[in-house]
């Protein structure tokens, strides 16, 4: 059964971010960058992108929200998100953290520890091998994308979990999505298969969720709403562009996100 | 009243353009270089990107222009920047600048200081915020995007200010654009306010500046013409793609640049 | 007259990539990387950006085929490169290298020297300038477009010697492409001049050979098998946006890729 109260909050916070138009902070990868930027415009908030360790700290300061993304990380920034990650924290600014490829490398595999014991995380955003790996489980990451081992059979408790480990915010998403802050716990059903043939779809649900936590201070239903959005935008693309190709549909996604509005939302968020 | 002679002016160069193919060299950010790319090629520009600086210096020296923008700048790049405009500088090949968030951060206002100290800039183009802060103002940049408290009041006279500081053209954009040399005046009405939903809009028109400022010595000329490309671009794109969403407008932004010809800038072209 | 086995094979290839999903390393340039990606993910393979010196190797170990691009080279890069074509060396794994603008630069002509002595190449591609500077001829790169100059008359003995030098299959593309693995020659007329005017066409295809690589012992089929998907494509995107622009030329380009199947090959293909 839907949860009508949730969908609720989260078409309301949908026209806030198109009123507060919040500045969100992402230090991310440069495969997906200007993806990112155009979701973020396309729902009404501010983008801005700041790597260098000269001023990490002081954008994410002056910023909303702050979202880390280590798809292409190196030494560099991963500096400068330990930096803005501490900045941010001392302003009690959300930080949202995209542990990409996390069990793929162990270089990946240690910045993320790093992250998660140097920064307080509000929320936690990845695929099932991901946040597995977070969790201490046997990882089975192949690459960046979800690999085809994952199944929502442990989603649930992994999220309870890690949200309870890390006093945070996780949204497992997969087939079904699978959120919680260790007390609450939502799935989600909206989404298309379709979205998997497009990279990036993860980093800007990512950094959607940035946005809504900006202005909130419910992170649950930061990332909830972040993450139905893409699923929802990913539901109206395929109708659109489903005929066309996977370039199209691409467009079509970031269409989607742009003329979302808050009816839309209480009409096709599959939320429970 | 439009001023029929810099349109005519304006609407050669764009051929000129497509006749010579010119190479321009972009030291840019990662969030929107793909779209600089792409918006050079399709005015008949050859981009070049190269940021190392053990090249900077030999590919700014075969280039015909460089485009210098700091929207994702870092001790590596910024090292880069001066190496190529200084080699650019002895060579006189134009050197565009685009001052990304300057006001946002201490390092982009002293990296942005270091610039313009160690490079002679042909012609310099931002937002009011951007450019206010160059001219000693406080400037209430948020971001990288333009602040809301940006006006048209000062505009002509921070222009004409900051050109003669720095003996180069300056370009203003907003919701009229102002640019000035120091003695001319220029105020352009083309645009649309839809531009500002796309990321890397005003990057674009930086790197179609370096293309014009390619093939002709009025520095002004060259500032004016990319500015108006860009508008004229937005105002197609608009009336194509309006009921579509952000995506397709980008992406018609990307067609009309790839379409337009001497005869619509004559047609379209609001300069005064 | 074309030749029916080798379109037969790449027919053949085409599906076996989408039925295995070979994960493919990419360390790449940021102007292109997203559409490298998201060709990967049109065809059926998997992606993955990684370049920093702390993985490089790791992500090349598990990885199908690694693919190097030296578009925006830079020593921290480079060092990348070299760490990950060596461990992928020693598990015998597909290295393909594009020596974006090799001749356009001392530190280009040094990092492509320096990588073709390190790293044992399985698959070469540039276009006629570049691959003429590896050769030892005077080449004349002009940036990273290739240059005017190019044409046809030498390009089968340069492939052939190329390849003989460094034992590996040679694609040099073009209007049309010529491949040679130093005993067979292939020459592909499919293909659009609008690709030049889309940036990364070239690396797309690239990392394309990349994907086909990687399900094939073959390494002249795996070129000739990229080259022609790009050039397919070309004339597929073209067909359905040549009234539009370049930037839904773009688009219809992934499209083309991601609709691609083995009876469109057998038709379109045009491989002698």
């Amino acid at each position: 059964m839907l949860n009508q109260q949730i969908i609720s909050n989260f078409s309301v916070l949908s026209e806030k971010v198109r009123e507060v138009k919040p500045l969100v902070h992402n230090i991310t990868n440069y495969v997906t960058v200007n993806d990112v930027a155009n979701v973020l415009l396309a729902m009404g908030a501010s983008p801005i992108m700041a790597d260098a360790k000269e001023e990490a700290a002081d954008i994410a300061s002056i910023a909303s929200a702050l979202v880390l993304n280590i798809g292409t990380l190196n030494a560099r920034t991963v500096e400068s998100m330990i930096l803005a990650g501490k900045a941010a924290n001392e302003k009690n600014i959300p930080v949202i953290f995209d542990p990409v490829g996390a069990g793929a490398s162990a270089y990946r595999n240690e910045v993320t520890g790093q992250i998660l014991k140097e920064v307080k995380i509000s929320i936690l955003r990845g695929n099932l091998s991901e946040i597995s790996f977070i969790a201490g489980l046997k990882s089975n990451t192949k690459g960046v994308d979800a690999s085809e081992a994952d199944s929502l059979n442990d989603a649930e408790s992994i999220a309870k979990n890690v949200a309870k480990k890390y006093n945070c915010a996780v949204a497992i998403t997969g087939k079904i999505d699978v959120l919680s802050d260790s007390c609450r716990v939502f799935k989600i059903a909206n989404g298309h298969a379709a979205l998997a043939n497009v990279t990036g779809t993860g980093c800007m649900s990512t950094a959607i969720i940035g946005a809504y936590a900006s202005v909130t201070n419910d992170m649950l239903l930061a990332a909830v709403s972040g993450v139905s959005t893409m699923g929802i935008a990913g539901e109206i693309a395929y109708e659109k562009a489903k005929n066309l190709g996977t370039g199209n549909f691409h467009i079509a996604l970031i269409d989607a996100i742009s003329n979302l509005n808050s009816s839309m939302i209480l009409e096709r968020a599959k939320i429970q």
